[in-house]
């Protein structure tokens, strides 16, 4: 009795903690921090006695939830934010965005795309993306500069890119890239092969062969639409995804983005191979490329996180946004109120988004050991009041809006709206120079 | 030559003007002000020479739109936000809200809930919302108070609720407040009979004579669930829309709220005769009901508006949440990405919404001659950045957080993001309390 108290970084005590994992809905607890990990979680009394704080920092009306988990974007394209819209995929892709990527694309627009995307998903509650794109070392340099916890795709295609000529460049500069960061304490890599329709076979087998040397993920954009799965059945005989189990790319550390129109016997292959889904209900809904069976894929086991895709698909970086689209979404095609309830959503948007990077032991929920990705949500705005279940609170009322304090590994980079790591003005500024240029 | 300048109340300088009607995009415009009307648009240069403004407001990153109008919300439950989520909507009704209802709604409770409500509308851009509750007057002083313009829907229903013991006090009562508030200049009434299932024959037919005698539109929730047009057919033989329209009730002044079962020869009879609808996205996708066939009703010439609904089936009075939903959802079950492009979406929003309500002649486009509901939206923040087309922006990558600036029949209500006629902190006490009381 009488113990000292343990001194340690930072206290937050906060009006609600939705920790994820456990569930539930704590009150008036006090999250503890030290050396970028959460240490305990527990009673706001039972914290005063046993520890004593550097930082201290109260949340009186606020929700805390562990960091959003963006498990899959294009970070870079904030660029081309609204440069082509109401269009379906193919045109969209074929006529704007790869002849303006050619052009454009360097280390430098990577470089001020990916700043000006960090800037968004932290201040809306973000803290680790899933990203695909070219030049990822400008894509970690500005992640590295920001603080942000990141999975950088090393992007392949069979054709040339601004990016590298074909996929053996593709892979040697990705590969180049990952030596350069792969000590990050904030950073992990994947493969990141573009689709089973820009990549063929041979490349595919190269990608398994590494990602089985390396142990590296594959993630790649599969079964988007319609029109990908009938060209495939026409060529092939089997579905894209079929196809990429029959090359050996499937298992626990494959990430399907998309699976939009995976049938029963694809849900069967995802669930028996251990895969990981992104769903990316804006875009999907955007492009007209239909609706994923999200409920289905969930019934059968089968891990699915939450992904804006690209700004230029979206067109926002919004995780809340997502949570509440994938809800709203799963309801009307099923009939069915209940399906995808708040709690199921936030977990997907936490937990299962850092399941699907292969970082569930470190982050995805408030538990201790864990790395201290952290978000505080303000409910004390008009549109946030009253308040009677925190979780659904989260989903259908608040927005990004709300968030007011963001933590990366114990480090607090919004400060009550307020970046801290990242010149806003300065991005800003970038941002509408690079609107002029590709005006 | 040499005219001296005409002294007008107020010059708003914007970056980008879209008046709704005429379409468009205009750039560096100012919009002109005087007595609470437009009396120019034009290049800010122009406006130099012609305007002497006692009032200035600068808007060089934002967006100049009309006012939104809210066509369908019940203010006052917002009170009721987020007391009862994952539920159908007979469910829902029926074991919590109505029992909820039954027992808390007073004029007291309808007063704060309208005052919550205004406060989030105005800061969301909502300058004019389309009110469906009890105790009218309550809702009346509210708005009389804050300066926000509405229509106020006189509530009927057969059975007893807190409001009157029937529908002939409904009426008496509902005709009492529109006595005492009927010469305001931002108020108009309408008669509410809130669903074809919860009013007979008998109502419908007194409802009928007193818009004919009144010259008041009538509004009802139709059509909404596949289960109440089951009901209807086995009842009657008819859909509801369809009992309605033999009962009288159809006509260029009948708002259908919801519409969402409707089939062809539903959207024939509202086009025939003129009727408008409201669509609910959020509401509709949140309790399951379904998707109303938006895209076939315009195709055909029915004017389509858009709702939040209350704050207990979205959770949010955020119609620019309900523009991006109605685009997405309209995509999405179309399979056609350039279904209701966003041009389409910003006029349902806020034309479409004034001549569902009567008002376009007065409001709904920044037009000359017509007051000036006008908000400004910022496009400065990262989220919002680069710029390319605004409309698509508006309905895409901004939100009702960017909104900066209303004006409610020049009256500035929203300045900088800081509501000017209501006490914010005092609302959220208030709204505070309520949860307490509620829980």
């Amino acid at each position: 009795m009488n113990r000292p108290p343990r001194e340690i970084d930072l206290r937050i005590d906060a009006r609600w903690v939705i920790a994820v994992e456990p569930g539930g809905v704590l009150e008036r607890h006090a999250l503890i921090v030290d050396d970028g990990r959460i240490v305990a979680l527990c009673p706001q009394h039972d914290a005063d006695a046993a520890f004593a704080a550097a930082a201290r920092v109260a949340c009186d009306e606020h929700v805390l939830i562990p960091g959003l988990v963006n498990a899959h974007t294009h970070a870079a394209m904030t660029l081309l934010r609204g440069v082509a819209d109401d269009l379906p995929l193919d045109t969209w892709l074929e006529r704007y965005i790869w002849p303006l990527e050619a052009r454009y694309v360097s280390a430098e627009f990577v470089r001020d795309g990916v700043e000006l995307a960090v800037a968004e998903m932290l201040c809306g509650g973000v803290t680790c993306f899933n990203d695909m794109y070219f030049f990822p070392d400008a894509t970690a340099a500005a992640c590295d500069a920001a603080g942000m916890r990141a999975m950088l795709g090393l992007p392949v295609l069979d054709f040339a890119t601004a990016w590298a000529p074909d996929a053996e460049g593709c892979l040697q500069r990705g590969f180049e890239a990952r030596d350069r960061w792969k000590h990050s304490a904030l950073l992990v890599f994947a493969l990141a092969p573009h689709a089973p329709y820009t990549v063929g076979d041979r490349t595919w087998g190269t990608i398994v062969t590494y990602a089985r040397q390396l142990d590296l993920p594959i993630q790649t954009h599969v079964d988007e639409t319609r029109l990908e799965v009938e060209k495939s059945l026409v060529a092939t005989g089997e579905t894209p995804l079929a196809r990429l189990d029959r090359l050996g790319a499937t298992g626990p550390g494959f990430i399907g983005i998309h699976c939009v129109h995976v049938d029963s016997a694809g849900i069967e292959l995802l669930a028996r191979q251990g895969c990981h889904v992104v769903h990316c209900p804006a875009s999907n809904m955007k492009l007209a490329s239909g609706v994923a069976p999200v409920a289905a894929m969930l019934d059968r086991g089968v891990n699915v996180a939450l992904g804006t895709d690209g700004a230029a698909s979206n067109n926002r970086l919004d995780l809340f946004s997502e949570m509440r689209l994938a809800g709203l979404l799963a309801k009307v095609v099923s009939g069915d109120a209940a399906a995808l309830p708040a709690a199921t959503l936030l977990h997907m948007a936490t937990l299962g988004g850092a399941r699907a990077l292969g970082l569930d032991r470190s982050i995805g929920s408030l538990e201790v050991g864990k790395a201290a990705d952290v978000v505080a949500v303000r409910f004390g705005d008009p549109e946030t009041l009253p308040v009677f279940d925190p979780r659904a609170h989260l989903v259908h009322a608040a927005g990004r809006e709300h968030v007011s304090d963001v933590w990366v590994a114990g480090r607090h980079l919004v400060n009550r709206g307020v970046l801290t790591t990242v010149d806003r003005g300065a991005v800003a500024a970038r941002a509408r120079s690079w609107q002029s240029r590709l005006r």
